[in-house]
């Protein structure tokens, strides 16, 4: 269906009436001038919002419309997690291109839906528009927490322990595969044109991701760790300093140690990694510690704890202990296998800095 | 200078060490992965959100990018006032593409400044990213309202009057004219091209505004209506519902109609005009009515009251009754200068329904 026909007021209605609004601080969602929520009292109020733009954030070639609406979503989620929070609300703009129909606004959708739902976090409200070129996606999540719980980055002090989640480096090596079988399909293209032949009789391209399932999970499905931070408050942790790693675990550091005004000392043999990320770096001859460091878009939380809570914290499925944090004269260190030590760079992704 | 040489964050730091972080409710502003806000208690939390695109929603050919980032903010802060709230936070994310320099964006930030100072609303948090083509630019603004005070589009019963503040139509014919003066420039140049001129040499354009001013004004530099929904309160009227204009009068009497489900009686002779608006409607001969009912962009307040308010509401300097609400059965009506009844036809903008 094409969505001229439903108009914008027509289409926002068709995306949102399927979604309820579950929770009681919701008190009027889609349909006005804004959104109206009522918070507990006492509860302090968290805002995140990304911008994504087609062709800088994402591919539309290689990533379904459905996984895009779920990760669109995750990415803010994360962030409301990184501030020990709890997500509630979200906002959803979209600036379409005249190539999409409803039904792939209704896959996108369905993605932000599932990606809600697992949160808790109720769709209330959003802009939807026209863009005469690419797709444009805004998301602005809304959480809350007890003021007591908020943890910011500026909270690390000497000698406490940094801790990161999951694994690092598997978004970005996903990625890396993904963009190696556009090109072999790219090149297939070009070679069947130049060949004269009919591009709609040939085979569907097959890409070959066996054994790497896991690099694309990452990459196209990535999950915000709302189950670390039950498990630290299960626990009785609370983090000094946390944040996600969207940008990679150096340039994040960069963030938590300049804020904090510290150094840290972390060590190459203990950074996480999975063993897809390092067959896949072997096979295409990067530096798998370069990934893990400077990859991006892990979506893990990186968190430093006081020392006395080692024991606690390492008790935690999906938590590891990478190093601590130094004075801050000492800078940024990265301690390598051999015993050299090498000083943190933030190369992590900058999408100003790149010439597009 | 290139904004490349500051970095996304170095960018950011840039944009936002100037700006004070006024309201008592902000916690934390720009530097985390969230902003920290603490509403009092029983107050309810107000959230609007925009998607701007270029080449749909602006043209820079003709909008300086310091009156962008005011009518940006602006059209936000439009929708906390048109719940009768009070504007209180804003995020700013825009994709950038290479041709801006860190000396555009200070221009477009000391727009938004200026609106929200204007507007007793702190910045606290944005994206910034860049875009292959255009620029994008995605605000959401928070505000705060008493539960007792928040006015919504579904409240409006049979008899209330309709009215309007300002008037109408101005910021469409305002867009008119700098289509028009765009047009003669362009033909300039390419009349000049064709003669083989230098084009660094043609004597700068100087676009035929006189006399115009106020249209001009409406177009790139619209005000929020904070005074009117301080009068209101100042006179003790609670509208029953209330909007802004922001799609065209038409259009949003459609959506409190629907929504309160009643009809309404609005007529010709009661709707405000300014003088420079009709003016330029007969020069460019368009039916004026038309223009004041569907050309959008006022931002003006679209609210109605109880019949008892009558004098109340007609002693607001700003404020003009157009009508009256009725029942459901009886429609939208809008009753012509020559007693003839006319339907109220939703034709405002709709930025999907155009081919672009």
């Amino acid at each position: 269906m094409e969505i001229a026909e439903l108009g914008e007021f027509g289409l926002i209605r068709h995306l949102t009436e399927q979604i309820p609004l579950r929770n009681p601080e919701t008190k009027h969602g889609v349909g006005d001038d804004c959104a109206v929520l009522e918070f507990e009292a006492g509860r302090q109020v968290l805002v995140t919002t990304d911008l994504l733009m087609e062709g800088v954030h994402f591919d539309l070639q290689y990533v379904p419309l459905k996984h895009l609406g779920y990760k669109s979503a995750m990415v803010n989620l994360s962030d409301i997690y990184a501030m020990n929070g709890r997500p509630r609300q979200m906002t959803v703009s979209m600036a379409l291109s005249k190539r999409f129909s409803v039904e792939d606004l209704d896959a996108f959708y369905e993605g932000l839906r599932l990606a809600c739902e697992a949160h808790g976090c109720d769709i209330v409200g959003g802009d939807t528009s026209s863009s005469l070129t690419g797709l444009a996606i805004s998301i602005t999540c809304i959480g809350d927490a007890r003021p007591e719980d908020v943890v910011y980055r500026n909270g690390a002090h000497d000698t406490d322990l940094i801790c990161v989640t999951g694994d690092l480096g598997a978004a970005y090596m996903g990625l890396q595969l993904l963009e190696r079988e556009k090109s072999v399909y790219n090149q297939q293209l070009k070679e069947a044109k130049q060949r004269g032949e009919d591009l709609e009789k040939l085979p569907p391209f097959e890409p070959d991701f066996s054994g790497r399932e896991y690099l694309l999970e990452r990459q196209l499905k990535p999950e915000a760790r709302k189950d670390i931070i039950e498990a630290l408050a299960k626990a009785g942790i609370h983090p000094t300093a946390m944040m996600d790693v969207s940008d990679g675990l150096s340039s994040e550091l960069h963030h938590i140690c300049t804020q904090s005004h510290t150094g840290c000392r972390i060590y190459e043999d203990r950074l996480p990694l999975d063993y897809q990320t390092a067959s896949l770096a072997e096979e295409l001859n990067m530096n798998v510690t370069t990934c893990a460091l400077n990859g991006g878009e892990d979506y893990e939380l990186l968190f430093t704890v006081p020392l006395t809570q080692h024991d606690k914290v390492a008790d935690i499925p999906g938590v590891k202990v990478i190093g601590h944090i130094t004075k801050p004269e000492l800078g940024l260190l990265l301690v390598c296998r051999d015993g050299s030590e090498m000083t943190l760079k933030a190369q992590g992704w900058n999408p100003l800095k790149k010439p597009l």
